[in-house]
């Protein structure tokens, strides 16, 4: 293997790279980036065997071949080097070592045999289709924040993707929660996904596919099968295991009589929670709602700080009502909140509360009310 | 005590209040800042019971008084409130609350009595002097990182500032060292700072100074004692205790013999010797300098990730030599070198380093050799 490269390609993909794989990890060979010089493009690849990333590089091949040296520590050198600096990559006969060099730098990196590296089985995938960048960013934003992190939880840890349809119009459904709130969000079916399974792609994945759609505009191809979901770009593919369980029966919890409807300005409701939670224990977070005609009043108290309140004037018809919320989780959905005013549908202070961007049909979150 | 007054103005002073008050302490009072309303100013106070700062603040006083509130949930508050507002605060006759009002915002935040809060002894200053910010700034850049983190070596973690005379010329002189690297810096010594005692100022105040340094151009009124010292800006006063112990003699750890005299570009040393660390093992961080005639040759070894070497070309006539250092204080010093080119003072391998900026007499380094 020889070959010679820009050192600005080479970064911009280690910088994919190194994200995938783990700074700890009790097989060493995970801790490396496979390198695979062919005619014309450097391969790299990198698992951490759930998620794989594989992507492909243009470079000067002199010597086809392959192998695999540390990621973070190559990851390190090509961002130290200096700027426009070629970088000549090489491997003896015995690859126990790659050759590293540019200017008068030289390194030789321990390597690991190519062979040795995992590969997931390629498989078969049962649904391909096209989705655009925006669409996909556009559901994974407003859905993420919702994601459960207890571990026990294991099926609710990622953003469950299933087709459905919406008002009779076919819809892939991007769905997360953690059972004190509940994000949905959609958008209208690609060409291709109809009848693809119900899938629960992890939150790795979510958060490293989230990091390379904000450097693209393109459409992306996404691949799936009940086990597998592959993301396809440019240059680069992402490959990630799926959750192996059921999600809940989300739509059982998106309550549909609520008909106590308040609709206020997001920004200025978002400011004022803010404010009011600076009182409210790190613990509870927890804010009042108080809501009358034409009113909301917020309010927050704490035993060691004090109390807090705030009004805001809104659009508000029905019965006065009172009602806590986890200040944090509402200014989650509120910062999804694009356009100028949010709307909530409440029952009362026991029941969960509805909560719709006014100006964005897309999305839909559901909040459980905390006893304040 | 009713007092109105701006949020930027508040929000500026509650940003230093805030850096001094511990987020965890036992004692209930020290979360607190002390408010003072006064003709036209509002005072506030906070300390740790080591460093103690003040501020005043013009505002419009309605009725004079005092109290103590907690201080991150002020600055929490006074954070949030919109850019521009005006802040109302009072206290009634029972002084149990700070009603806070801002806009359609109100808060009472609990108070604790404004007699209870400690105040540093005034005791006397037997020195006074007036120093340049940029001076000041100097000598706490270029010795800052050298203090100790050791807490059983406390006299080692601070500064060291005396009076003394270089080459017959009387400067003021700080200090420090963790055993391994030792860095002195001096400024020309000023007015009133002659037979002052030699202090060490701890590293908390050190930190928060260097904050308050970089909003102000003007000059600093330092006062000193030998237990306290008290940095005076145009509105704010930070008064700290000094640390009770002896700063070692330094002087005998400065080699004045080293012959063997290297000098190279500042820049390219310290970025090859970053890069070259990448090599290196996390723990030790060494990188092994060899000097020839006209040639640094910089390398370092990790039994787990390989080799790495790099050449730099470089003044040097004396006979070759091979030292190592650890990459990361030797980059610490590097950083603190403005000029092009740096110059090193070496004797042997196990004999202390000496460093300075070839453009700068002001500062020197010593640097303590690993085995490599």
């Amino acid at each position: 293997m020889q070959l010679t490269i820009e050192r600005s390609a080479l970064l911009k993909s280690l910088g994919h790279i190194q994200s995938v794989v783990e700074r700890r990890t009790t097989i060493p060979i995970l801790s490396n980036v496979r390198l695979d010089a062919r005619a014309g493009t450097l391969g790299l690849n990198a698992t951490d065997m759930d998620l794989e990333i594989m992507e492909t590089v243009a470079g000067d091949i002199g010597t086809a071949g392959a192998t695999t040296v540390p990621a973070h520590t190559l990851y390190d050198i090509i961002r130290k080097l200096p700027d426009g600096a070629q970088v000549s990559l090489g491997v003896d006969g015995e690859a126990h070592h790659l050759a590293l060099r540019s200017g008068r730098s030289r390194f030789n990196l321990a390597c690991l045999p190519a062979d040795e590296f995992p590969a997931m089985s390629a498989g078969d995938f049962t649904h391909t289709f096209a989705i655009a960048a925006a669409d996909l960013r556009g559901m994974i934003d407003r859905t993420r924040f919702a994601i459960s992190t207890e571990e026990t939880r294991y099926y609710l840890n990622g953003i469950h993707l299933h087709a459905t349809t919406s008002d009779g119009v076919p819809v892939l459904r991007a769905v997360a929660t953690d059972g004190h709130r509940l994000a949905r969000c959609e958008a209208p079916l690609p060409e291709g996904a109809a009848g693809m399974p119900g899938i629960i792609v992890p939150r790795k994945a979510v958060a490293e596919l989230r990091k390379l759609i904000d450097e693209t505009g393109m459409d992306i191809t996404v691949s799936l099968s009940e086990s597998k979901i592959r993301f396809a770009f440019d240059d680069l593919v992402l490959v990630s295991k799926l959750i192996d369980g059921t999600f809940p029966d989300y739509e059982r919890v998106i309550p549909t009589g609520n008909d106590k409807v308040l609709e206020v300005d997001s920004e200025t409701l978002g400011r004022a929670v803010d404010r009011v939670s600076a009182i409210s224990t790190e613990k509870s977070r927890a804010v009042k709602v108080a809501v009358e005609k034409g009113l909301i009043t917020l309010s927050a108290n704490s035993p060691d700080a004090g109390t807090a309140v705030e009004e805001i004037e809104a659009s508000f018809d029905a019965m006065p009502l009172e009602i806590g919320f986890n200040s944090r989780y509402l200014l989650d959905i509120l910062a999804q909140v694009e356009g100028d005013a949010v709307r909530l549908m409440m029952a009362d202070a026991s029941a969960p509360t509805v909560i719709r961007d006014v100006a964005d049909g897309s999305a839909i979150y559901v909040l459980m009310p905390m006893r304040v």
